[in-house]
């Protein structure tokens, strides 16, 4: 154990008369704080096991130290994590990059961490070393049906790997699409890869969801097969109840308007769940709220909204992942920093004036509204999050605290400077 | 009558000889130069009754000389270019910038160009002088259910305006949106839309369709209520069979690939018509075909695919329309010019080898397919589409003849150097 | 006078003990909160004189009420703005929009509004009624150096009306440029545009800055010939000394580092001023801050950052003015809105603790230099901004204040509900 | 030798007789076709080796077979392109992927290829088995000079590998930027790059050449330090006149308009070279001309007038090379197709009546200036490229012939069907 109880303890004390004046103060600027604060205490926000690594790009990868081997070393970093901010209690994994070998001893040891398992993950975007058919010309989507069956095999063996350790849903990400014009029949695609869908949806646990993903492009540079919200909504209301689509906020055309997808796929009772993390460029795979940080909270202001007006539970009813790469920071530092952006926009949201909000918008009133939401978002609510943290034992600032606590190079120490965990 | 049957007689006489040995070595180059000319000949494109003028930008706009000041000239505009090119055989009007007053001698007007009436265009994006509410927030999308209904009331009468003259079909463009972020509810601005779309639903005649457009921006800056392909097709599913998506080419996000939005919207049997034209930036309202040539290509490569696929009749079963403005160019010059970049893109697309790109597709040979596409590309089709004008009693350089006749000098005489026909 | 000292000194009594409650906690929590304010206190933002009416799209304008209908009104609104925010001592002036009769009267009148003049604004995007030659095919750029020649003696004309007011700059934008490949000869245009500033600069007086602006496009919508900021630096280098690059924050393409352009240009001595606004899609001309707080920020940490180490004055030595447009706001309310935005951007920048920023940044500590910034960014300091307007007897509030006065009410009986001001 | 000119004087006697009529037809209808030819027969796109094997990208890579696994079979087939089409009579290297040993038979091995060394390419985005200091965090640019060092030294190292193989330029891609706001102060990271850059200028022969490309983002995802025109040109300002400006047609933002970049680039003799390829989205590296082969044409376009104002040889003056990667084509095929549409795009720009295009642009006749370059390009000139290689012995279809002649089985056969080459 990296972090124990009494470090986090101490760690506290010295943080905490500073703390409760803030806390206290912002107790004083937003209504509410109490029922913010419960509701970011019961906010967790899964972490990726692909993450926990440097990541890279096709121009190279720069490995830092001390990352996980294993998928035991793995639960070790996520429970790390959790230990720090009480809000990444989740860890979705991904196959075949963390096959389980026994499903008891792996979820007794996330156990001990405080960790579910989120959403598993299948990978038709590489060849694995003992695949009998390459993915070069698309798995789902595949013109050839052996293809195709191979990789429904391998959904359906990763949603067996999911029933294992008691995750409740599939999230299927496709690479699918073509480089050039001419190389797909784009109708064929779109058919080949709902059948394929159908028949992996008919492999699922009646508990179980079906997250599909889109994307725009990348690492197909003319089209892709499940393209845009618009293309995930169509087959998800195809496939049936247990299917929905799943926003990786990278994965947009330039400008997109991300919070009105959101709202309307909440509309249409098919949104399913988020990859959280932040771009310039395009799938950039930055930490959360780095770059567009008033974006986050758009998007959480109507995730809110429009949970509420259906009555659904924050914090189970949607998928809240993170989806990042790190190729620059140390990845666990990476990580924190994208929950505390996402737990704080998630705040910001919550103590947003709704009613105020609805009346200015029946009147037209838009300078109003703007001063509704950036009040909201001007408000300084950090102390609200690191409230929620210290009631439930995690760290006033785990940044600081993993920092000062030489985890790093704990972990280094035991796992080596040139480990390089799997992921991209 | 600005051009008569003689002088279009003389200037195809002149150029024949030389069109003659061209379409030869055409038709020794590339398969069933006959099948396609018979195509090319029944292919009809409506031009925008606003497009007879010059167009303009929020910063300026400088006017030509000649434009039309009343439907009736319009109409003779239309009737010009089609006697040029046989291939503009229908007009698309734009209420309240054309009502007609006399409905038969209208159409007794437009049958003497050999014109048909296509889409009638509502406008909710402009307040009228007698207009009671304002649409400064929206039209059918409005807060106010007074103003919906005076937007839907619009729509209502723009159809029986339609019905007047022998129109089937309506197109609707909403400018609707928000321009800041909380302006909008997006749930609520969709819903109050759509039950807005019902009631024109309701009022449709029933051998007319109903063309919903979509636009990711501009005139609002921050969110439009019908954005994108998947807000549309999400609307038109819920209207009804006689509803389906309009696709402008310039209304998308940067480098939206639009030829898979197009096959996609035939797939799902939503697919109502086109607005043509070309863009850089923006929605530039560009001739059509001067910037993207190929990418003009490849979606008429979707289209005759995708319809044959389900059996359509190219010429009838979606509604062809071109939408430009001509800030810099004459506007008969400029329409000249899309109508005949519009006909070679499908000249092209119809002498694809389609058997052959089925088989390249179906062995994932990716090279063949680009060699299949661009050899029909690269391939000089203009004698195909010039011999199909040549058959119909137009001209074989439209713009050519239109330029050595003096037309614009003549029309400057009768109406003016300086009116400015209505649109934007 | 709209708003007097009693006015505002009520407003500021009903909020001042909630005020200095927030003051006091920011200054615990932040170092130097003293010089800050000072910084604050000095800083002015000039406001536009055509951004003092509604704005409108090429689809249509929506005017409000009460718009100032000629100069002497302008000032008056900019007079009002300054009043409540003392942040906006400066107007700039557009020629031939506000053409000044009597200089002293003018300026008389300015003064006792706290006004000064910022730089005056040439206009060769559009026709005036009694010019001989038209810009449809562009000015400075033109081919037909007779056109040239007139839009040069246009902007000396500019150059003379502020002279008489006081401005001491002239910002020249620059619409020129192409709507189609082919239509202009890039190197002729660029020659015939820098031969042209030339006679500009020539005449400038020796204490007087030229601002050159870009714009990637829009009007025209194939090139621009001062389309980015590498296309004006090389123009404003081969003028001369005066001659700088001013950076409206709207005038990019997607996704471009707006901040490190600001840092080369700095960096290059050549960045002469700014046109605050924001923007979604391209140059949207929202308010200030309202779509990417986060970017305006990080915009003025490079400001402050580089123009300490070149030891220049940040109130004095850029020109600082706002370009927006006001399609669905009261124009004053959003300039407020911008204003304040704008302060706060340069407060938190303020408050950066670049010793640390620097330390992290030389030792390569990504997530820390990220901390710093975010802290910056995520304390609030707004008590700051109104701390600067309460100790120069602006209002605490200036919206809710503009708002409960009755200000509008007034104007529109004043001018009436139906004026337009002129601008875009 | 895998190809002789038997099989390649075989191929060309199949088809010459229909190749005869088609150039007859075009030269009755193009003037000047054999100007063009010889033109054309003149013009090598150097081929980088880098580019021979199949690429991928982060998410995966699916190699073909037969890739070359030495610089001696990288020349190889180079070789076999040249023999193909003649016009690849060139290969650019990539240090240290291609580290020759013995410069004087790799020298002859190319000669007997008919090959040249283009520019030679340095690798600073990767860290290399036995370097020193890594380029995590940058390298010209680095806040540590040692880091800074290493990579000039290898610059250097680059240039004398140059010199021993008669190569005669450098080519700089720097991937140096950062991933987060904070990580860089720009100002010093663009100080750090220039006197690094100063130190490799200072290394250059006297008749070399320094090529400085610019690229907008990746992999760095926040900000690169070389990332426009306008930064690459304000560097190699500062080194002198061996140091110009590349332009790889994949580094720009969406939207941007490369051929005006282009002319500018000329017009201040900071024009360097080109890497060619094509995209849809980002810096994709498809194959030259298969998404918008207008743009390629409009690029040439300017290309040509530019180029000829200035009396410079066109096949000499400017570096010509590819660079694009294969995901999912045969590398080989694809470079042939690379290839051919640059010639075409060259034959067309070559076509244009430049006469009637300046009489046009000069009388802003923008309807015909779009006829006069849309005419030029709609011709179909493939047979001028055919004739241009059939006189050089080149093959009249080089993909079909390389497909017929199986080469690339004897490839597999000789070096293996799981090779794969170095690169990206």
């Amino acid at each position: 154990m990296k972090l124990n109880k009494e470090i986090i303890g101490n760690h506290n004390a010295d943080l905490n008369s500073r703390h409760q004046t803030k806390l206290q103060f912002t107790a004083s600027e937003v209504a509410n704080t109490e029922a913010i604060i419960e509701k970011l205490m019961a906010f967790q926000i899964a972490i990726p096991s692909w993450a926990l690594g440097t990541g890279g790009t096709r121009f190279g990868r720069f490995p830092g130290g001390g990352e996980p081997r294993s998928i035991e070393e793995k639960i070790e970093d996520v429970g790390l994590l959790h230990k720090l901010n009480q809000s990444s209690g989740a860890i979705s994994l991904h196959i075949p990059w963390d096959i389980p070998e026994n499903y008891q001893s792996i979820k007794t040891l996330a156990g001990e961490h405080g960790l579910a398992f989120d959403a598993v993950n299948s990978n038709t975007f590489q060849d694995q070393a003992d695949q009998k058919h390459s993915y070069k010309f698309g798995s789902l989507q595949n013109v050839n049906k052996a293809i195709r069956k191979q990789a429904v095999d391998h959904n359906i063996e990763v949603i067996k790997h999911g029933v294992g350790l008691g995750s409740k849903s599939l999230t299927v990400w496709l690479s699918d699409g073509s480089c050039f014009p001419g190389q797909l029949n784009f109708r064929k695609a779109y058919q080949n890869t709902l059948e394929s869908l159908q028949e992996i949806y008919a492999a699922l646990p009646s508990d179980w969801k079906l997250f599909l993903e889109y994307k725009s492009y990348e690492p197909n540079f003319y089209s892709t097969t499940v393209a845009d919200w618009g293309q995930s909504l169509s087959y998800v209301q195809k496939l049936g109840e247990k299917a929905s689509t799943l926003v990786d906020l990278g994965h947009h055309l330039p400008n997109a308007n991300i919070e009105q997808i959101v709202a309307l796929l909440l509309m249409e009772e098919k949104l399913g769940g988020f990859h959280f993390n932040d771009s310039k460029y395009g799938d950039d795979d930055l930490t959360a709220g780095c770059v567009k940080p008033y974006q986050l909270f758009l998007i959480f202001n109507e995730l809110v909204e429009g949970m509420d007006a259906r009555g659904m539970n924050h914090a189970k009813d949607l998928g809240w992942m993170i989806d990042a790469s790190h190729n620059v920071k140390d990845p666990l530092e990476d990580l924190l920093q994208s929950v505390e952006a996402i737990m704080l926009a998630y705040a910001q949201a919550l103590s947003v004036d709704r009613k105020a909000l609805e009346k200015a918008q029946e009147e037209n009133d838009v300078a109003k509204a703007q001063e509704i939401l950036q009040n909201a978002y001007r408000t300084d609510l950090r102390a609200l999050v690191a409230e929620a943290r210290l009631r439930t034992n995690g760290a006033l600032n785990p940044v600081e605290l993993f920092r000062k606590s030489g985890v790093r190079n704990e972990l280094i120490k035991e796992r080596g400077a040139v480990t390089v965990a799997t992921g991209l």
